[in-house]
């Protein structure tokens, strides 16, 4: 019926594997398009045209163009309900799973980006850490965890009593800083570790990481 | 029927802004509890029991609690989306909204946030500007102004024909920066400088811009 879903990225880049973990929960069927980055192909014709701001992902269905990873995979929440993992809550309860959204991405990705940056891409690609910056944001990510630490002793899952949107846009971010010392601030967090042990084990997730062996 | 919505906030805060500019444009009638910000009431009890994060907005109708100010004003416009203006697109549609209102979370928000900072919040607070933040912020605004330039040139607003939240939420950084130099940027650009002139001379917009007076 619907035509089929095409995702531009690469299987490395944080904000692609956002949206992959949110098609594998929906257990729906995509075309994964990859763009070499190394050459820069994510700045250029005929990439810009999906995206302007030259940034993977980017989502084509039929007419329909999108870009920037949340509002993806809020498309394809809220279109394919009905489909795997319900990954949103209808009703009042949204309200509360979208405060939780709203913080993985003003208070957490800024502060967890950062670090993956200067302590996984930066290695990676030859360029010095600059660690005042990994110091000063590891404070910062302390911080916000404590309030993590708070909710999920309260509740199992950030949005409420089941796993969503709020909890799998962490993923990535989580994913890679669990390689670095970086993982000491979940580890001596219970709820926080439990919560990563969980979120971190579920087989959709599990695709997204085999997408990169 | 529904219980009072209470906002604790400060009329001077860009995030309270963006959810009494969506309390306005819907018309509804709410409650405005001014926190001290001055000395630091944000960060105490009883505020921090509304938001941990201890920032302004905090929002309360009966027993919901939210803050993230964007949270709050989706909130209002899909809870009363019957009232005043839409706000958002029903269907399909939503998938191209969100994606605008990602990008002003995203590509607009951390930039414009800065400038404002360095050239309005930090002078009245006393505290030197750092000029080579101010540059660097200045560039990177100029090309996130050139694909809104782009987008503006197709669509009347950034989510389609009609003036949404994806507008509504760059309200309060683009007022704040039309008082400085960063001025020309928006005016350089005659699609931008348009859509300014039209979203900043909303009657809605009027009311939160006199609360400051």
């Amino acid at each position: 019926m619907a035509e089929i879903m095409k995702v531009h990225g690469s299987a490395l880049s944080t904000a692609a594997q956002r949206v992959f973990a949110c098609l594998y929960e929906k257990e729906l069927e995509f075309e994964f398009i990859p763009v070499n980055m190394a050459v820069g192909e994510h700045k250029k014709e005929p990439f810009l045209a999906l995206n302007p701001f030259g940034q993977v992902p980017a989502f084509e269905q039929g007419d329909l163009k999108l870009f920037e990873s949340r509002a993806i995979t809020q498309y394809i929440a809220h279109g394919y309900a009905d489909k795997g993992t319900p990954l949103v809550i209808p009703g009042k309860q949204m309200a509360t799973l979208s405060v939780w959204m709203e913080v993985e991405a003003h208070q957490f990705d800024p502060v967890a980006s950062k670090l993956n940056w200067e302590l996984v891409f930066k290695p990676m690609f030859g360029i010095p850490t600059d660690n005042a910056a990994v110091e000063e944001n590891e404070a910062k990510l302390g911080k916000v965890l404590d309030v993590y630490e708070s909710r999920l002793a309260q509740s199992k899952y950030l949005g409420g009593d089941i796993f969503t949107l709020a909890d799998l846009h962490h993923l990535p971010n989580i994913s890679c800083a669990m390689r670095t010392h970086v993982k000491k601030l979940f580890d001596s967090r219970p709820h926080v570790s439990a919560w990563v042990a969980d979120i971190t084990s579920r087989p959709a997730w599990s695709k997204v990481v085999a997408m990169n062996k």
